[in-house]
């Protein structure tokens, strides 16, 4: 058993938006920054994985957003693994300023191996793992499952190279860029705080053409975003 | 009389591209997050400005980068400002590890009126400016002044969420981006260095179309990003 583990940051100009607060995907890149680092540090973490030939993949993402921090604004980000199984790993994520409590989020990951792109058993990793387990329930409710939607409005655009990552598929923050460039601004700008899910299917590579359909009701947007007929990733927005 | 100034940052995961290294839009980042906090510092930061209903507006620029900086890898920045006269201050920038120089720049401001977008005398700042000059000569050639180029391919692309400043304009960054995102990956990949000047020439609003306009001939790309028949800006970049 560990202990929970907190990070400091400081969000700095090119996290904030057009109101001067964290975007959504900066919130969210901090969070995952967050997960590199801890995962490196308790020995699971993408080096370590790839002398195996494995890489971690985001499968789904809750996150709930209370107050977005203001540019350079420091923030402390707690995160604790507490939940794994052959298949799949829970990290959670806590975004504070002292005790206020800005944002939470809740993150699924598995294990693949990097030349097939084949789910790999995490048992290999059991005995590492076990150590870094965490008894603290999950902050808020795991990330939904998304079931297909039907888009009213669709736009397209083709990957380039600040979409990509190092493994040349399309960057975890570009998708939640592109659900959030699809909601009105004015409805960002407004915002009381909101709820995001993100479930992550399949990889797009430099090249590829994405479609980006979009359906709303309410206060809530849901996205669906595919390629080729494939479906890459399907999003659900709500705003309070 | 001052003294050239000196900001420490590392390579975060946001700032890198599929090679590992920083990409040049976060190099250039980097040097824009130091000219604001330096700028705030000496006393003729946005905030200042902005009493005075005005703001600084970026409208040259001149970088050479040498060495990217790899992910997590720490860097430093020095920044100077050597040249100001009532329409245009020159700040510089060296980016350095140690005595390593990875990268240099010089950029040229001018300073508008926030409602009519017109340009202001600087003449308003000129005792806080003096205290802040540093006799010392630019690390690098000034930006160049780019003419007009007849693009040979060109795209079009709508200015969403992600795009705009809290001026609600397009961020400085993004034209970087698009600049980038027409060049081939490979000439990125296998970079041994670079030189980039860009002029900025008017604002582009959100929900405006842009169209991205390329030329190149051996190393070099020339680009010319308009909106309704109005220049934005024009960029070059060679690499060696």
């Amino acid at each position: 058993m560990a202990e929970i583990s907190t990070y400091n940051y400081r969000i700095e100009p090119q996290d904030v938006d057009f109101t001067l607060r964290a975007s959504a995907s900066s919130v969210i890149s901090y969070m995952l920054n967050v997960a590199g680092a801890d995962a490196d540090r308790k020995g699971f973490g993408v080096e370590e994985l790839q002398s195996k030939s494995a890489t971690w993949v985001l499968s789904r993402l809750g996150v709930e957003i209370y107050t977005q921090p203001e540019q350079y604004e420091a923030i402390e980000i707690d995160t604790w693994v507490n939940e794994f199984n052959r298949l799949s790993s829970t990290r959670n994520f806590r975004m504070r300023q002292c005790d206020k409590l800005l944002a939470a989020g809740v993150s699924q990951w598995c294990m693949i191996n990097m030349e097939t792109r084949q789910v790999v058993d995490m048992s290999l990793l059991k005995q590492t793992y076990e150590q870094a387990m965490v008894a603290e329930p999950s902050p808020i409710a795991g990330p939904a499952r998304l079931r297909p939607t039907e888009p009213t409005t669709t736009t397209s655009r083709t990957v380039v190279y600040s979409d990509i990552d190092f493994n040349r598929h399309v960057n975890t923050l570009r998708y939640i860029d592109m659900v959030f460039d699809a909601i009105p601004l004015e409805l960002i700008e407004k915002n009381a705080g909101m709820r995001i899910d993100f479930n992550f299917i399949a990889e797009a590579r430099y090249g590829e053409t994405l479609t980006i359909g979009i359906s709303s009701a309410d206060n809530v947007y849901q996205a669906e975003i595919s390629s080729e007929g494939k479906t890459l990733c399907r999003a659900r927005v709500e705003f309070k």
